[in-house]
Order: C-alpha cells, then sequence, then structure tokens
C-alpha cells in the first residue's frame, strides 16, 4: 500500500482525487485527504474503502508532521503561498511533493536539499502553470529538434463560461477565484518584447491593448497580456527569441468594458472606503465621478468613461445593476475592489446547472532552412458539471498523473522543479489525452508582427 | 552665545541662513552649519564671524552625537526620513529642534519624552507643510470665533516659474526636486470629501480631474488634487466639514499634457528597463507604444493618445524632443521615471537668469447666524536669483523665524508639533510680512460646491 496525503480538498480538487481512487485499487493506493473541514475532505472521498478523511489544520505544526510523515507523497493543494512549510517537512521525512503553484523563492531555497536526498518536488503542474509549459514545451523541443530556429512564441489562457450557459453581457462568470479576477493584472507594468522591441503596458492601459485570436471551432478572443512575458524566455531556453508575449483570454469586447472599472479606480484593493457598509450600489459608483448638486450618476458616469447611450458597453453596466440606489454594499471597511468583487458575484456567479470552460492557445513562429512557419495549437476544454468543471479537470489531472508516475518510479530526477523536461511532460501530456485533454495543431502561415520586416 | 546647529545645507537653507546670521550679531547667535559636504557649508556662511562650518556625515553617530551636543535648538534640513536620528540625540541631549517635514510616525513616537523634557520639536514650519497651516488656520480660528461655522476648505500650493521667466509650452520649470514632480500623485488614490460625498480619483485619472483658480493680479491655474485631503479635517479642528480639498497649481494646461506620460507608463518607476542606457529617446518613447512593423513613432503617439496634429498638446511633446532618435539616454538599468526626468531636466532646468514663484490659495466658506460667505486668501511670491529663491524664502523663513523664537522662550509649550496654534503662528506671519511673504485676503459670494442645496 502507497500512501498519498492530498492537502486541500477544495473545488478545484475533485478530478484530482477521482483520478487517483479510479486508480487506488489497481495501484494499491490508500489516498488520505487533509482539510481544515473535516466535512469537506469526507464529502470528497465519499466512503471509498481506499481513502480516508482527517481533519488537518495546516498551521498547527504537529498535526502537519505527523499526517506528511505516515505519506509516501505529498500533493499540496493550498493557496500557493502555504505550500512552504508543507514542503519543509517533506524535506524533514523524506518525502516527494506536487503542487500546481509557481515555484516560490522559498521553495526554489530547498533545491540542494531535496536533490541531495533524491526527491522529487514537481511545481507548476496544474493548468496555467502547467499544461501550457508541458504542450508549450513539446512543439518548442520538436522545433528545436529539427534544427528549426524559433522566432516566436505566444500563449493564451483563459477561463471562460461555456458557450451554453454564456448568458449575460460580458460573456463571462466567475469559474475561479473571483478576488484574482478582479485584482488581474495589477502590481506593476506588463512587460514583454515583439520583434526584438521591448514593450511596457501600465495597468490603466492594459485592458485596451488587447490581441485578438480565433481559435477554430470556438470564435473570435481577445487576450490582454500577463504580467512578465520576458521571463518566460529563459525558463522556455528561448533567450534570444524576437516575439514572446503570454495573455489572458476573454470573449470579445469584456476588457475595453473591464477598463471602465479600471479607469473609475474601482479595482483599487489599497485603500478602505469610509462608511462602505451603509453604502448603496449607487453610492458607491458616485465615488469616482465628479461632484455635481444636479447631474445623475448616470450620466456623469457615461460622460466621464465616453460611453455613447446605444453603445452595448452602457448596458453591461446596468446588467449589474451599478446604479441601483437600494442594494446596499453591506461590507464594513472595505476596499474598492472588496465591493466591486460583491456587486459582480450578483451576476458572475456560476449557477447550478452552468459550465465553465478553459481555453488555451499558442502561437508557435520558427525558421528552418526554406523559410518561416507557424503553427497554432488549441485547447479547449468544458466542464461536464459544478463539480468536475474544466478548471478542476485540467488543474487536477495533471497534477494526479505526475504524483502517481513519481510514486511509480517514472519520474526520477530529483530537485524542486517544474515539467519542462521531455521525459516528464511527454507521458503526461499523452495520458491527458484519454481524459479528452488535447491540443488542436495546425500549420498555418508565417505572420510574425513584421510582415515587411521594416524595424518599427 | 546661544548655538544653533543647522543640519545640511542644501539649495532651501539660502534663506534661513542669512535669517539667522543678519540676527546673529543683534541676537547673540553662533551658528553652526553641518554638511556632508564642508564646502557647500563653508560656501553658505561666507566667512560671517558669527558662523562656523564643519563636515558632518548624519550617518557617523558619534559626529552627529557630538555635533547635536553642542548646540541649544537644532534645525534639520535634511532629507525628510534623515530627521529621526537627529531628533533622538535631541532627546537625549535635551536640545530643541525643528524641521519643514511632515510629521513621521517615528517622530511622534517621541512625543512623550520630548515633552517630560520639556523641549520643543516643531514640524512643518516650511511652505507646503508650513506657511499653508499657518495661513489656513489664522483664518479658521477668526471665522470660529466669531461663531460662524465652516463649510468648506480648499488649499491650493504650486511651485512655479515666474512669468518673466516663462519660456516653455508647458509653463513649468523644475523649482524643487525633479523626482518628486515626476513620481507627483503616485502611492494610492487621491481622497478628499465635497458637499458631504467622498471623492477618490486614481492616480490615472489624477490630471485629468483638475479645478480651475483664478488669482487676483496672476491670471488662471489648474490644480490636481493631493493625495489625502480628508486627514486634515481632524488636523484643522474641521471634523463634520461637508468640503475639503487640497490641490497642487499649475498652469493651465500642464496636467492635461501631463497626464499623456502617465498614461503612457513613463512614470513607472517600479521596474527597471532592459538595456536603457543605450536607448534612444525615440527608443524610450516607443517603449509605451504597440509594435508596428512600419508606423512612425509620431503617429503611433498621437493615434493612442488621441492628440490632434493642431493641439498645442502636441507640441509640447515635440519641444521635448522625445521622439530624437540620436540623443541616448545613457542611464543604466534605469526606471521608466528616472528616464522621464533625464529627458525633463533638459528642457525644465531652471537657467542661471530665471525666477521661481510660489503660488497659494485658500478658499473658506462659511455661515454666520445670516447668511453664508467665502473668503478668498492668496499669496504670490517670486525668488529674487538662484539663490534666494522663492522657494528658499516661504521654506527657510519660517523655519528660522521659529527657531528663533523657540530660542527666545517666545514658544515654549513643549511637544512633536506642527505650527497651527495661535500663539506660535500668529507672531510668525506677521513677521514673514517683513520680508514680503504675505496673503492678499478677499470677500466673495458664496459658492461652495452646492449652489441649488441639491444632493449629487
Amino acid at each position: 500500500m502507497r500512501n498519498i496525503l492530498i492537502i486541500g480538498a477544495g473545488r478545484s480538487s475533485s478530478s484530482l482525487i477521482k483520478y487517483l481512487l479510479d486508480k487506488s485499487s489497481e495501484e494499491n493506493l490508500h489516498i488520505t485527504i487533509g482539510d481544515l473541514s473535516l466535512e469537506n475532505a469526507e464529502e470528497k472521498i465519499n466512503n471509498h474503502s481506499n481513502a480516508s478523511a482527517i481533519a488537518l489544520n495546516v498551521f498547527d505544526e504537529d498535526q502537519r508532521r505527523e499526517a506528511i510523515k505516515n505519506a509516501d507523497i505529498v500533493i499540496s493543494m493550498l493557496p500557493a503561498h502555504l505550500h512552504i512549510e508543507v514542503a519543509r517537512n517533506c524535506v524533514e521525512f523524506n518525502k516527494h511533493m506536487v503542487t500546481a503553484s509557481y515555484i516560490s523563492k522559498e521553495m526554489q531555497a530547498l533545491d540542494d536539499e531535496v536533490k541531495k536526498k533524491g526527491l522529487v518536488f514537481m511545481n507548476e503542474i496544474g493548468l496555467d502553470p502547467g499544461i501550457d509549459h508541458m504542450s508549450a514545451m513539446q512543439v518548442i523541443d520538436k522545433i528545436n529538434e529539427s534544427g528549426a530556429k524559433m522566432l516566436l512564441f505566444e500563449s493564451f489562457c483563459g477561463g471562460l463560461v461555456a458557450p451554453e450557459s454564456d448568458d449575460n453581457l460580458w460573456n463571462y462568470k466567475f469559474t475561479w477565484n473571483p478576488r484574482n479576477v478582479v485584482l488581474a493584472g495589477q502590481g506593476g507594468a506588463s512587460m514583454f518584447i515583439q520583434e526584438g522591441t521591448y514593450k511596457y503596458i501600465p495597468y490603466h492601459k492594459l485592458f485596451r491593448r488587447t490581441e485578438f485570436l480565433t481559435i477554430n471551432g470556438s470564435g473570435k478572443f481577445e487576450a490582454y497580456a500577463n504580467r512578465d512575458s520576458l521571463k518566460y524566455r529563459s525558463i522556455y531556453g528561448l533567450d534570444n527569441i524576437p516575439t514572446m508575449y503570454r495573455g489572458t483570454i476573454r470573449k470579445v469586447g469584456f476588457s475595453r468594458a473591464w477598463n471602465v472599472f479600471v479607469q473609475l479606480g474601482m479595482t483599487d484593493d489599497s485603500y478602505t472606503i469610509e462608511d462602505s457598509e451603509n453604502m448603496s450600489y449607487r453610492d458607491f459608483t458616485n465615488l469616482f465621478l465628479a461632484y455635481s448638486p444636479s447631474d445623475s450618476v448616470e450620466l456623469k458616469f457615461r460622460s466621464y468613461l465616453k460611453i455613447d447611450q446605444d453603445d452595448v458597453m452602457w448596458d453591461k453596466f446596468l446588467e449589474l445593476d451599478i446604479f441601483n440606489p437600494k442594494k446596499k454594499v453591506g461590507l464594513k471597511n472595505a476596499t474598492p475592489a472588496q465591493i466591486l468583487q460583491k456587486i459582480l458575484m450578483d451576476s458572475w456567479t456560476l449557477q447550478p446547472h452552468d459550465k465553465d470552460m478553459i481555453v488555451m492557445h499558442h502561437i508557435f513562429g520558427y525558421q528552418n532552412e526554406s523559410s518561416k512557419h507557424q503553427i497554432e495549437s488549441s485547447m479547449v476544454i468544458k466542464g461536464d458539471d459544478q463539480i468536475y468543471t474544466a478548471m478542476a479537470k485540467t488543474v487536477g489531472l495533471p497534477v494526479a498523473i505526475a504524483t502517481l508516475r513519481i510514486l511509480n518510479g517514472d519520474i526520477t530526477t530529483p530537485g524542486v522543479q517544474l515539467p519542462i523536461k521531455k521525459e516528464v511532460y511527454g507521458p503526461i501530456l499523452k495520458e491527458l489525452e484519454e481524459y479528452g485533454i488535447n491540443f488542436v495543431e495546425k500549420e498555418v502561415p508565417y505572420l510574425g508582427y513584421n510582415p515587411e520586416s521594416v524595424k518599427g
């Protein structure tokens, strides 16, 4: 019997747990699910005979050490900043570890010890980061092996609502942490490189500098730039690539409307509003508009943001009811971002029958001896229901597959790592296909950014 | 002989030193000027018999303690964050202290000890903060004493170039720390209250939400909101005032053009640009514009910022030469803000014959038994030359006068304080008039923000 400890039984762990339970008899696994809420953990295992649920407070060191000591491998599905204490105990007790989060500095600092002990600490093996790394590296390695030279890499990903559940003017619902959506893009300029030219976009222009992409069978989307695309040059071994851009996908028109919240200052999370609790949605909106003794909040809003009355964008704001003088904010000492999140959750929360959708899209440009080429590679995944969401599948399955492969000795190279090596991503991508998670690749004419090779 | 120690002999200390030297024989003063540069300190005293210059490295504790021990009162003209070590030594050796800076939390924390020892630590006694506090409180106290009720307080201040030296399209030159001008308004939303309605302006809208003011004899100006006007309600004892607004004055048209730098992201000081050293001004500008293989930087700039070709704003940017492909940035690993500062200093540095100008303008609205009233109070000060600038006079003279009054026992209330008490500001404002620093007060019809008393 091999013991797998999963810490954190949140929404994104359902597919992960199901995969491991389904394999548990054949693979001789016992799965322990530790969550702050025992009920939550019990619900996830549903009386499966190869699993047990424990109440686990990750801040209780004794409890945490005891649970980790009894495992052969530990999966942390905790919020990213909580992995490190788990990781230290994994080093202490010689346990492998798997997370779907970016490698933090603290995690990276464990690399020497992890290597010395022959442990595998596999990180960034969810969706984004995770499937993005693996699917990109598979194509990049193939291009490099052919002797061609990479010219361009663009990568886009978005968590959206499935078309059959897409019933609001924003074509968007929260399929993931709403707070992250409200704060998206903050904390510094976005940076990338196009045809050798560095580009920097400040937050307040981010949602007006979108790129469009068409994905076969799924229509047209837009994307805004992620924070730092430049660092992916070294991660992917593309240090001298002239174009490197990573973005977040939305349905067309979302960003231009979202920009209005940014312009108003409603996404600010750095200060609290006096007397926010008793404010109406209308009062909240009016905080960001010039004082007038007589003009309506609606007219001030449209005039300030230059929104025509017959622009569909205007209806998007009406739909959110932000001019309602009766709906109360009801949050004490809240930041603008917290209040905006509450208002949006009124409209953008997934309903029981709603399904989500994940879209990932890569563009690879390269040059071989004879000519320039471009490959587009797309993945579109819909959720089955509100438990096995597209998000839960795409985050959880790579984690689960990697965990079993480490346990079975199929992944052995020790250290704190992410899945960019062929021996890691190859079999995982192959197995993901069995679960309907696959990319459609096609050759398209080379476009690049520089059709006439004129420097601009 | 009473010993005054002045730490820091920068540009803003010339009028301060002159005042004290002029009074030194009559008042029996010896003035010691300590600066990192002995030359700098010597230049300021110009062989005056009642003064001495010393080299003083404020980070050298022994040197610092020795200098403070020998003084009766210490004036710190250091950058604000360096006052606190001086202040601790002043407590240690029982010395009074004077600064022109905002009271920091660390400084405020010394209040108990300072009071216990009967010392006066007078802060915020320069121009802004300083003259603003004193001139405002003089009128506010008068209104309160008359039994009337304050309805509105707006206060504006700006360091500008004098009309006779105003020879560029921006009507602006650096008369103070250029870095502070480039970073002005950053670090969070601006907040104020108008007719009982809180208003919050994010940084990226700050320079488009200006107010206009006309100052008799000096023409029309504009002002953008300072960071936090709300906290001045308690400082000035106006906790329930419906309108409180503080702003920074510029000549009309400056802010709308400055907003272009903000929109582009050129004022960002949070990241460094790769290979900034070898970039041209044109390359720098292009970092913030979309990539194009053929369109010119000029056209992209105008199109992105929606600047018509015949808009004088366009000429403002041409004047700064930001499209020059030959001028090099020449700064290693520089932030956008550092590069922008360099570009602006090419054009906005005061020339030897240039004079600066300080404008301060207050609006007081109040209600007595019969009716509502409004008073406007303005101060316009020009510099004599590049040494006795308007900035040096308005910052240095209040510091100097306060220092002498503390030394002479005219200001005795102990504690860490700012000049909002009548016994402090009254005589200082009176003496400032002798130096041409005075306010012109006039009654105007009450306007407020709410002429029809309709809530908006």
